[in-house]
Protein backbone atom coordinates (compact mmCIF):
# COMPACT_ATOMS: atom_id res chain seq x y z
CA UNK A 1 0.00 0.00 0.00
CA UNK A 2 1.36 3.32 -0.93
CA UNK A 3 0.97 6.21 1.74
CA UNK A 4 -0.18 9.37 -0.25
CA UNK A 5 0.18 13.04 1.56
CA UNK A 6 -1.98 16.14 0.18
CA UNK A 7 -1.77 19.33 0.83
CA UNK A 8 -4.64 20.98 -0.27
CA UNK A 9 -6.03 24.64 -0.91
CA UNK A 10 -9.51 25.66 -0.39
CA UNK A 11 -11.78 28.11 -0.53
CA UNK A 12 -14.80 26.99 2.10
CA UNK A 13 -17.02 30.18 1.36
CA UNK A 14 -19.56 27.33 -0.54
CA UNK A 15 -18.82 24.51 1.92
CA UNK A 16 -20.15 22.70 4.93
CA UNK A 17 -16.59 22.29 6.51
CA UNK A 18 -13.68 20.02 6.39
CA UNK A 19 -15.24 16.80 7.58
CA UNK A 20 -17.18 14.37 5.52
CA UNK A 21 -21.27 14.02 6.71
CA UNK A 22 -22.92 11.10 6.05
CA UNK A 23 -22.52 10.99 1.48
CA UNK A 24 -22.76 14.96 1.85
CA UNK A 25 -20.62 15.95 -1.00
CA UNK A 26 -20.78 19.78 0.09
CA UNK A 27 -17.71 19.23 2.55
CA UNK A 28 -14.39 19.27 1.56
CA UNK A 29 -13.05 16.08 2.97
CA UNK A 30 -16.46 14.48 0.99
CA UNK A 31 -15.07 16.11 -2.74
CA UNK A 32 -11.70 14.95 -2.53
CA UNK A 33 -12.66 11.29 -1.41
CA UNK A 34 -15.38 11.35 -4.51
CA UNK A 35 -12.44 12.24 -6.66
CA UNK A 36 -9.52 10.03 -5.44
CA UNK A 37 -12.48 7.32 -5.76
CA UNK A 38 -12.87 8.13 -9.34
CA UNK A 39 -9.43 8.79 -10.54
CA UNK A 40 -7.99 5.64 -8.96
CA UNK A 41 -10.82 3.43 -9.83
CA UNK A 42 -11.23 2.39 -5.70
CA UNK A 43 -14.49 1.70 -3.88
CA UNK A 44 -13.60 3.29 -0.69
CA UNK A 45 -11.02 6.22 -0.25
CA UNK A 46 -10.87 7.49 3.54
CA UNK A 47 -8.52 10.71 4.07
CA UNK A 48 -7.36 11.70 7.18
CA UNK A 49 -7.62 15.12 7.24
CA UNK A 50 -5.02 17.12 10.08
CA UNK A 51 -8.24 18.30 11.59
CA UNK A 52 -11.27 19.57 11.01
CA UNK A 53 -12.38 23.51 9.15
CA UNK A 54 -15.51 25.09 10.19
CA UNK A 55 -18.24 25.57 7.58
CA UNK A 56 -17.40 28.75 5.65
CA UNK A 57 -13.32 28.47 7.17
CA UNK A 58 -10.81 28.37 4.62
CA UNK A 59 -7.05 27.13 4.03
CA UNK A 60 -4.24 27.51 2.39
CA UNK A 61 -2.18 24.30 3.74
CA UNK A 62 -4.54 21.66 4.84
CA UNK A 63 -3.15 18.36 5.02
CA UNK A 64 -4.29 15.21 4.61
CA UNK A 65 -2.76 11.39 3.69
CA UNK A 66 -4.75 7.97 2.24
CA UNK A 67 -3.53 5.05 1.43
CA UNK A 68 -4.02 3.42 -2.23
CA UNK A 69 -2.49 0.24 -4.01
CA UNK A 70 -2.95 2.30 -7.27
CA UNK A 71 -0.04 2.88 -9.02
CA UNK A 72 0.05 6.42 -11.16
CA UNK A 73 2.42 8.63 -10.72
CA UNK A 74 2.23 11.42 -8.71
CA UNK A 75 2.56 14.04 -11.15
CA UNK A 76 -0.77 11.69 -13.05
CA UNK A 77 -2.69 12.06 -9.36
CA UNK A 78 -1.88 16.11 -9.91
CA UNK A 79 -2.70 16.87 -12.13
CA UNK A 80 -6.24 14.29 -12.37
CA UNK A 81 -7.33 15.54 -9.01
CA UNK A 82 -7.27 19.41 -10.23
CA UNK A 83 -8.79 18.61 -13.38
CA UNK A 84 -11.55 17.09 -11.29
CA UNK A 85 -11.69 18.88 -8.34
CA UNK A 86 -14.15 21.82 -8.36
CA UNK A 87 -12.28 24.96 -8.88
CA UNK A 88 -12.32 26.14 -5.00
CA UNK A 89 -10.63 23.12 -3.93
CA UNK A 90 -7.36 22.55 -5.02
CA UNK A 91 -4.44 19.94 -4.64
CA UNK A 92 -0.93 21.87 -4.02
CA UNK A 93 1.10 19.37 -3.86
CA UNK A 94 1.48 15.07 -4.12
CA UNK A 95 3.79 13.47 -2.33
CA UNK A 96 4.49 9.56 -1.54
CA UNK A 97 5.23 9.37 2.53
CA UNK A 98 6.20 6.34 4.53
CA UNK A 99 3.93 4.38 6.25
CA UNK A 100 3.95 5.42 9.38
CA UNK A 101 2.74 9.00 8.39
CA UNK A 102 -0.78 10.16 9.70
CA UNK A 103 -1.84 13.55 8.80
CA UNK A 104 -3.37 14.22 11.99
CA UNK A 105 -1.26 12.04 15.14
CA UNK A 106 1.84 13.49 13.56
CA UNK A 107 1.03 16.71 13.54
CA UNK A 108 2.96 18.77 15.50
CA UNK A 109 1.66 22.54 14.85
CA UNK A 110 -0.51 24.91 12.81
CA UNK A 111 -0.44 28.20 11.79
CA UNK A 112 -3.82 30.16 11.20
CA UNK A 113 -4.62 33.59 9.88
CA UNK A 114 -7.60 35.72 11.04
CA UNK A 115 -8.59 38.89 8.58
CA UNK A 116 -10.66 41.86 9.86
CA UNK A 117 -12.01 44.42 7.69
CA UNK A 118 -11.81 47.23 9.86
CA UNK A 119 -12.98 50.08 6.97
CA UNK A 120 -16.56 51.59 7.52
CA UNK A 121 -16.97 51.07 3.88
CA UNK A 122 -17.12 47.22 3.23
CA UNK A 123 -15.36 45.10 0.34
CA UNK A 124 -17.51 42.99 -2.05
CA UNK A 125 -14.37 40.85 -2.46
CA UNK A 126 -13.09 40.51 0.78
CA UNK A 127 -16.71 39.68 2.28
CA UNK A 128 -16.19 36.00 3.07
CA UNK A 129 -12.95 35.81 3.48
CA UNK A 130 -12.89 38.52 6.10
CA UNK A 131 -14.71 39.62 9.19
CA UNK A 132 -16.38 43.12 8.49
CA UNK A 133 -15.72 44.90 12.33
CA UNK A 134 -15.59 48.58 12.00
CA UNK A 135 -15.00 49.68 15.16
CA UNK A 136 -12.15 52.02 16.36
CA UNK A 137 -9.57 49.51 17.06
CA UNK A 138 -6.52 50.51 19.35
CA UNK A 139 -3.58 48.72 18.03
CA UNK A 140 -1.48 48.45 21.39
CA UNK A 141 -4.26 47.50 23.50
CA UNK A 142 -4.69 44.21 20.55
CA UNK A 143 -0.87 43.62 21.22
CA UNK A 144 -0.57 43.79 24.82
CA UNK A 145 -4.30 40.49 24.65
CA UNK A 146 -1.81 38.81 22.43
CA UNK A 147 1.00 38.54 24.72
CA UNK A 148 -1.59 37.88 27.26
CA UNK A 149 -2.54 34.91 25.30
CA UNK A 150 0.56 33.42 24.10
CA UNK A 151 2.29 30.76 26.17
CA UNK A 152 1.07 27.54 28.34
CA UNK A 153 -2.31 28.07 29.57
CA UNK A 154 -5.37 25.89 30.22
CA UNK A 155 -7.77 27.30 27.22
CA UNK A 156 -10.95 26.08 28.11
CA UNK A 157 -12.66 29.15 28.37
CA UNK A 158 -11.57 30.08 24.79
CA UNK A 159 -13.30 26.98 23.83
CA UNK A 160 -16.61 25.84 22.92
CA UNK A 161 -16.27 22.39 24.72
CA UNK A 162 -18.07 22.42 27.99
CA UNK A 163 -16.15 19.65 29.93
CA UNK A 164 -13.00 17.76 28.71
CA UNK A 165 -11.60 14.42 29.69
CA UNK A 166 -8.21 14.99 27.87
CA UNK A 167 -6.25 17.87 28.61
CA UNK A 168 -7.09 21.50 27.76
CA UNK A 169 -3.72 22.66 28.30
CA UNK A 170 -2.37 24.32 25.12
CA UNK A 171 0.64 25.86 24.15
CA UNK A 172 0.72 29.08 21.53
CA UNK A 173 3.99 30.12 20.14
CA UNK A 174 3.13 33.22 18.24
CA UNK A 175 0.30 35.58 17.62
CA UNK A 176 1.43 38.81 15.77
CA UNK A 177 -1.18 41.56 13.84
CA UNK A 178 0.03 43.15 10.67
CA UNK A 179 -2.33 45.57 8.47
CA UNK A 180 -2.52 45.11 5.00
CA UNK A 181 -4.85 48.18 3.54
CA UNK A 182 -7.81 47.63 5.24
CA UNK A 183 -7.45 44.04 6.19
CA UNK A 184 -5.84 43.30 9.74
CA UNK A 185 -4.12 40.31 9.70
CA UNK A 186 -3.54 38.23 12.48
CA UNK A 187 -1.58 35.56 12.71
CA UNK A 188 -1.51 32.35 15.33
CA UNK A 189 0.81 29.64 15.63
CA UNK A 190 0.41 26.78 18.12
CA UNK A 191 1.34 23.05 18.80
CA UNK A 192 -2.83 22.50 18.58
CA UNK A 193 -5.92 24.50 19.25
CA UNK A 194 -9.76 23.35 20.94
CA UNK A 195 -12.60 23.98 19.23
CA UNK A 196 -12.88 27.18 18.29
CA UNK A 197 -10.35 28.61 20.32
CA UNK A 198 -8.69 30.54 17.28
CA UNK A 199 -12.17 32.01 16.82
CA UNK A 200 -12.91 32.64 20.62
CA UNK A 201 -9.26 34.05 21.22
CA UNK A 202 -10.01 36.17 18.19
CA UNK A 203 -13.47 37.92 19.21
CA UNK A 204 -11.52 38.77 22.54
CA UNK A 205 -8.81 40.37 21.46
CA UNK A 206 -11.38 42.13 19.49
CA UNK A 207 -13.45 43.29 21.61
CA UNK A 208 -10.64 44.71 23.62
CA UNK A 209 -9.60 46.88 20.92
CA UNK A 210 -12.95 48.14 20.51
CA UNK A 211 -12.85 48.82 24.57
CA UNK A 212 -16.07 46.54 24.93
CA UNK A 213 -13.69 44.08 27.56
CA UNK A 214 -11.07 44.86 29.17
CA UNK A 215 -7.44 43.62 29.02
CA UNK A 216 -7.63 41.50 32.79
CA UNK A 217 -11.04 39.85 30.44
CA UNK A 218 -8.24 37.39 29.55
CA UNK A 219 -6.70 36.51 32.73
CA UNK A 220 -10.28 36.31 34.82
CA UNK A 221 -10.99 33.31 30.99
CA UNK A 222 -7.92 31.35 32.38
CA UNK A 223 -8.45 31.61 35.84
CA UNK A 224 -12.18 30.84 36.39
CA UNK A 225 -12.14 29.15 33.14
CA UNK A 226 -15.68 30.28 32.16
CA UNK A 227 -16.75 30.81 28.63
CA UNK A 228 -18.91 33.48 29.15
CA UNK A 229 -16.28 36.06 30.27
CA UNK A 230 -14.27 36.02 27.13
CA UNK A 231 -15.34 37.73 23.65
CA UNK A 232 -17.68 36.87 20.76
CA UNK A 233 -17.10 33.65 19.13
CA UNK A 234 -15.97 35.46 15.11
CA UNK A 235 -17.22 34.28 11.76
CA UNK A 236 -15.30 31.58 10.25
CA UNK A 237 -15.50 33.07 7.16
CA UNK A 238 -12.13 35.25 8.10
CA UNK A 239 -10.18 32.25 9.15
CA UNK A 240 -7.25 30.24 7.00
CA UNK A 241 -5.35 27.44 7.99
CA UNK A 242 -2.03 28.23 6.75
CA UNK A 243 0.17 25.58 7.43
CA UNK A 244 0.38 22.27 9.09
CA UNK A 245 4.09 21.58 10.63
CA UNK A 246 5.39 17.90 10.98
CA UNK A 247 8.90 16.74 12.20
CA UNK B 1 -35.05 66.12 -8.23
CA UNK B 2 -31.65 64.94 -6.76
CA UNK B 3 -29.43 63.29 -9.11
CA UNK B 4 -27.53 60.83 -7.37
CA UNK B 5 -24.20 59.46 -8.42
CA UNK B 6 -23.00 55.84 -6.77
CA UNK B 7 -19.58 54.58 -7.37
CA UNK B 8 -20.12 50.72 -6.85
CA UNK B 9 -17.72 47.89 -6.30
CA UNK B 10 -19.19 43.84 -7.15
CA UNK B 11 -17.88 40.73 -7.36
CA UNK B 12 -19.40 39.35 -10.53
CA UNK B 13 -19.30 35.78 -9.83
CA UNK B 14 -22.78 35.03 -8.67
CA UNK B 15 -24.74 37.57 -11.53
CA UNK B 16 -25.67 37.56 -15.06
CA UNK B 17 -24.04 40.86 -15.85
CA UNK B 18 -25.10 44.59 -14.71
CA UNK B 19 -27.58 44.71 -16.93
CA UNK B 20 -31.03 44.64 -15.58
CA UNK B 21 -32.90 41.22 -17.53
CA UNK B 22 -36.83 42.06 -17.10
CA UNK B 23 -37.19 41.05 -13.33
CA UNK B 24 -34.05 39.41 -12.42
CA UNK B 25 -32.69 40.09 -9.46
CA UNK B 26 -29.38 38.21 -10.91
CA UNK B 27 -28.05 41.28 -12.02
CA UNK B 28 -26.18 43.78 -10.46
CA UNK B 29 -28.32 46.48 -11.58
CA UNK B 30 -31.43 44.64 -10.88
CA UNK B 31 -30.24 44.57 -7.19
CA UNK B 32 -29.48 47.72 -6.73
CA UNK B 33 -32.54 49.44 -8.17
CA UNK B 34 -34.18 47.08 -6.10
CA UNK B 35 -32.91 48.29 -2.67
CA UNK B 36 -32.77 51.67 -3.74
CA UNK B 37 -36.88 51.33 -4.45
CA UNK B 38 -37.40 49.98 -0.81
CA UNK B 39 -35.10 52.60 1.03
CA UNK B 40 -35.99 55.37 -0.77
CA UNK B 41 -39.76 54.17 -0.89
CA UNK B 42 -40.27 54.85 -4.67
CA UNK B 43 -42.02 53.14 -6.57
CA UNK B 44 -39.77 53.11 -9.58
CA UNK B 45 -36.41 53.72 -10.08
CA UNK B 46 -33.48 53.42 -12.86
CA UNK B 47 -29.88 53.37 -12.44
CA UNK B 48 -27.75 54.49 -15.33
CA UNK B 49 -24.82 52.86 -15.42
CA UNK B 50 -21.66 53.76 -17.25
CA UNK B 51 -21.99 51.14 -19.44
CA UNK B 52 -22.49 46.98 -18.99
CA UNK B 53 -20.42 44.63 -17.76
CA UNK B 54 -20.24 40.57 -18.32
CA UNK B 55 -22.26 38.02 -16.42
CA UNK B 56 -19.09 37.29 -14.08
CA UNK B 57 -16.88 40.06 -14.10
CA UNK B 58 -16.65 42.33 -11.90
CA UNK B 59 -15.84 46.14 -11.06
CA UNK B 60 -13.80 47.99 -8.39
CA UNK B 61 -15.80 51.08 -9.38
CA UNK B 62 -18.69 50.87 -11.95
CA UNK B 63 -20.38 54.37 -12.14
CA UNK B 64 -24.32 54.29 -11.72
CA UNK B 65 -26.41 57.81 -11.38
CA UNK B 66 -30.28 58.02 -10.43
CA UNK B 67 -32.71 60.57 -9.79
CA UNK B 68 -34.52 60.86 -6.95
CA UNK B 69 -37.09 63.31 -4.87
CA UNK B 70 -36.12 61.83 -1.54
CA UNK B 71 -34.29 64.04 1.24
CA UNK B 72 -32.16 61.34 2.48
CA UNK B 73 -29.04 62.06 3.41
CA UNK B 74 -25.91 61.09 1.63
CA UNK B 75 -24.48 59.38 4.76
CA UNK B 76 -27.64 57.34 5.68
CA UNK B 77 -28.18 56.30 2.24
CA UNK B 78 -24.76 54.67 1.53
CA UNK B 79 -25.39 53.29 5.16
CA UNK B 80 -28.57 51.62 3.89
CA UNK B 81 -27.55 50.19 0.53
CA UNK B 82 -24.75 48.50 2.27
CA UNK B 83 -26.91 47.14 4.86
CA UNK B 84 -29.46 45.72 2.32
CA UNK B 85 -27.12 45.23 -0.35
CA UNK B 86 -25.76 41.45 -0.84
CA UNK B 87 -22.24 41.53 0.71
CA UNK B 88 -20.80 40.75 -2.66
CA UNK B 89 -22.37 44.35 -3.83
CA UNK B 90 -21.17 47.73 -1.95
CA UNK B 91 -21.95 51.64 -2.16
CA UNK B 92 -18.18 52.61 -1.85
CA UNK B 93 -19.35 56.59 -2.75
CA UNK B 94 -22.62 58.20 -2.77
CA UNK B 95 -22.41 61.71 -4.34
CA UNK B 96 -25.28 64.04 -5.05
CA UNK B 97 -24.06 65.69 -8.50
CA UNK B 98 -25.61 68.72 -11.50
CA UNK B 99 -28.95 67.20 -12.58
CA UNK B 100 -27.10 67.22 -16.00
CA UNK B 101 -24.51 64.17 -15.01
CA UNK B 102 -25.42 61.40 -16.98
CA UNK B 103 -22.91 58.25 -16.11
CA UNK B 104 -22.91 56.72 -19.97
CA UNK B 105 -22.82 59.99 -21.72
CA UNK B 106 -20.41 61.74 -19.49
CA UNK B 107 -17.55 59.08 -19.38
CA UNK B 108 -14.62 60.11 -20.76
CA UNK B 109 -12.24 56.87 -20.08
CA UNK B 110 -12.17 53.65 -18.84
CA UNK B 111 -9.85 51.59 -17.12
CA UNK B 112 -10.18 47.91 -17.14
CA UNK B 113 -7.96 44.91 -15.50
CA UNK B 114 -7.44 41.44 -16.44
CA UNK B 115 -5.64 38.39 -14.27
CA UNK B 116 -4.14 35.56 -15.86
CA UNK B 117 -2.79 32.67 -13.51
CA UNK B 118 0.38 31.11 -15.44
CA UNK B 119 1.16 28.92 -12.79
CA UNK B 120 0.45 25.10 -13.35
CA UNK B 121 -0.71 24.81 -9.79
CA UNK B 122 -4.29 26.80 -9.87
CA UNK B 123 -5.24 28.80 -7.39
CA UNK B 124 -8.91 28.15 -5.03
CA UNK B 125 -8.65 31.46 -4.27
CA UNK B 126 -8.67 33.34 -7.80
CA UNK B 127 -10.16 30.69 -9.73
CA UNK B 128 -13.30 33.33 -10.09
CA UNK B 129 -11.19 36.35 -10.27
CA UNK B 130 -8.86 35.25 -13.16
CA UNK B 131 -8.07 33.07 -16.00
CA UNK B 132 -5.98 30.15 -15.23
CA UNK B 133 -3.73 30.22 -18.97
CA UNK B 134 -0.34 28.16 -17.36
CA UNK B 135 1.39 28.63 -20.91
CA UNK B 136 4.87 29.39 -20.99
CA UNK B 137 4.29 33.05 -21.96
CA UNK B 138 7.00 35.60 -23.52
CA UNK B 139 6.47 38.96 -21.83
CA UNK B 140 8.77 40.59 -24.15
CA UNK B 141 6.19 39.55 -27.08
CA UNK B 142 3.33 40.42 -25.17
CA UNK B 143 4.60 44.27 -24.79
CA UNK B 144 4.97 43.94 -28.33
CA UNK B 145 1.74 43.21 -28.69
CA UNK B 146 0.06 46.17 -26.63
CA UNK B 147 2.30 48.34 -28.25
CA UNK B 148 0.36 47.56 -31.45
CA UNK B 149 -2.87 48.22 -29.70
CA UNK B 150 -2.05 51.25 -28.73
CA UNK B 151 -3.55 53.96 -30.29
CA UNK B 152 -5.93 55.00 -32.45
CA UNK B 153 -7.64 52.22 -34.67
CA UNK B 154 -10.79 50.56 -36.45
CA UNK B 155 -10.73 47.97 -33.38
CA UNK B 156 -14.39 46.20 -34.97
CA UNK B 157 -12.01 43.44 -35.83
CA UNK B 158 -11.37 42.77 -32.51
CA UNK B 159 -15.36 42.96 -30.86
CA UNK B 160 -17.85 40.92 -31.21
CA UNK B 161 -19.76 43.22 -33.33
CA UNK B 162 -21.30 41.97 -36.40
CA UNK B 163 -21.50 45.32 -38.21
CA UNK B 164 -22.10 48.55 -37.22
CA UNK B 165 -23.54 51.83 -37.88
CA UNK B 166 -21.74 53.90 -35.59
CA UNK B 167 -17.98 54.17 -34.98
CA UNK B 168 -16.08 51.77 -34.42
CA UNK B 169 -12.53 54.06 -34.47
CA UNK B 170 -11.44 54.21 -30.80
CA UNK B 171 -8.07 55.85 -29.19
CA UNK B 172 -6.26 53.26 -26.50
CA UNK B 173 -3.87 55.45 -24.08
CA UNK B 174 -2.35 52.51 -22.15
CA UNK B 175 -2.03 48.98 -22.00
CA UNK B 176 0.19 47.52 -19.28
CA UNK B 177 1.79 44.30 -17.94
CA UNK B 178 2.71 43.66 -14.17
CA UNK B 179 3.68 41.01 -12.19
CA UNK B 180 2.09 39.90 -8.83
CA UNK B 181 3.44 36.49 -7.79
CA UNK B 182 1.44 33.78 -10.13
CA UNK B 183 -0.91 36.33 -11.42
CA UNK B 184 -0.33 38.50 -14.38
CA UNK B 185 -1.91 42.19 -14.02
CA UNK B 186 -2.90 43.58 -17.34
CA UNK B 187 -4.27 46.98 -17.55
CA UNK B 188 -6.25 48.83 -20.15
CA UNK B 189 -7.36 51.95 -20.19
CA UNK B 190 -8.93 54.18 -23.31
CA UNK B 191 -11.59 56.27 -23.78
CA UNK B 192 -14.25 53.60 -25.20
CA UNK B 193 -14.21 49.52 -25.99
CA UNK B 194 -16.48 47.97 -28.38
CA UNK B 195 -18.55 45.22 -27.17
CA UNK B 196 -15.83 42.02 -25.91
CA UNK B 197 -13.16 44.32 -27.26
CA UNK B 198 -10.78 44.05 -23.68
CA UNK B 199 -11.35 39.89 -23.75
CA UNK B 200 -10.57 39.71 -27.36
CA UNK B 201 -6.90 41.83 -27.25
CA UNK B 202 -6.49 40.00 -24.06
CA UNK B 203 -6.61 36.83 -25.70
CA UNK B 204 -4.83 37.86 -28.79
CA UNK B 205 -2.23 38.96 -26.57
CA UNK B 206 -1.91 35.76 -24.85
CA UNK B 207 -1.86 33.99 -27.83
CA UNK B 208 0.99 35.73 -29.52
CA UNK B 209 2.56 35.36 -25.50
CA UNK B 210 2.08 31.30 -25.86
CA UNK B 211 3.27 31.34 -29.90
CA UNK B 212 0.24 30.27 -31.08
CA UNK B 213 -0.69 33.96 -33.26
CA UNK B 214 2.53 35.77 -35.01
CA UNK B 215 2.92 39.36 -33.26
CA UNK B 216 1.87 40.42 -36.76
CA UNK B 217 -1.91 39.23 -36.17
CA UNK B 218 -2.72 42.30 -34.92
CA UNK B 219 -1.82 44.08 -38.31
CA UNK B 220 -3.75 41.74 -39.93
CA UNK B 221 -7.08 42.11 -37.85
CA UNK B 222 -6.66 46.06 -38.07
CA UNK B 223 -5.95 45.90 -42.13
CA UNK B 224 -9.31 43.22 -42.65
CA UNK B 225 -11.39 43.30 -39.84
CA UNK B 226 -11.72 39.65 -39.41
CA UNK B 227 -13.12 38.73 -36.15
CA UNK B 228 -11.74 35.45 -36.74
CA UNK B 229 -7.85 36.43 -37.19
CA UNK B 230 -7.41 37.49 -34.09
CA UNK B 231 -7.23 35.46 -30.74
CA UNK B 232 -9.77 33.71 -28.44
CA UNK B 233 -12.24 35.93 -26.05
CA UNK B 234 -11.05 35.10 -23.11
CA UNK B 235 -13.08 34.35 -20.25
CA UNK B 236 -15.58 37.14 -18.24
CA UNK B 237 -14.15 36.04 -14.98
CA UNK B 238 -10.61 37.98 -15.25
CA UNK B 239 -11.84 41.10 -15.79
CA UNK B 240 -12.63 44.10 -13.66
CA UNK B 241 -14.07 47.35 -14.65
CA UNK B 242 -11.60 49.50 -12.29
CA UNK B 243 -12.75 53.04 -12.71
CA UNK B 244 -14.75 55.29 -15.12
CA UNK B 245 -13.51 58.87 -15.94
CA UNK B 246 -15.42 61.72 -16.14
CA UNK B 247 -14.20 65.40 -16.49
Amino acid sequence: MRNIKLTIEYDGRRYLGWQRLGDSDKTIQGKIEGVLKQILEEDEIEIIGSGRTDAGAHARGQVANFKTENEMSLAKMTELLNRYLPRDIIAKKVEEVPDRFHARYNAKAKKYSYYVWDNMIPSAFEGFHSFYYPEDLDMEKMQQACQKLIGTHDFIGFSSLKKSKKSTVRTIDEISIDREGDLLHFTFVGEGFLYNMVRIMMGTILEIGAGKLPLSAIDEVFAKKVRADAGMTVPAQGLFLDEVYYN
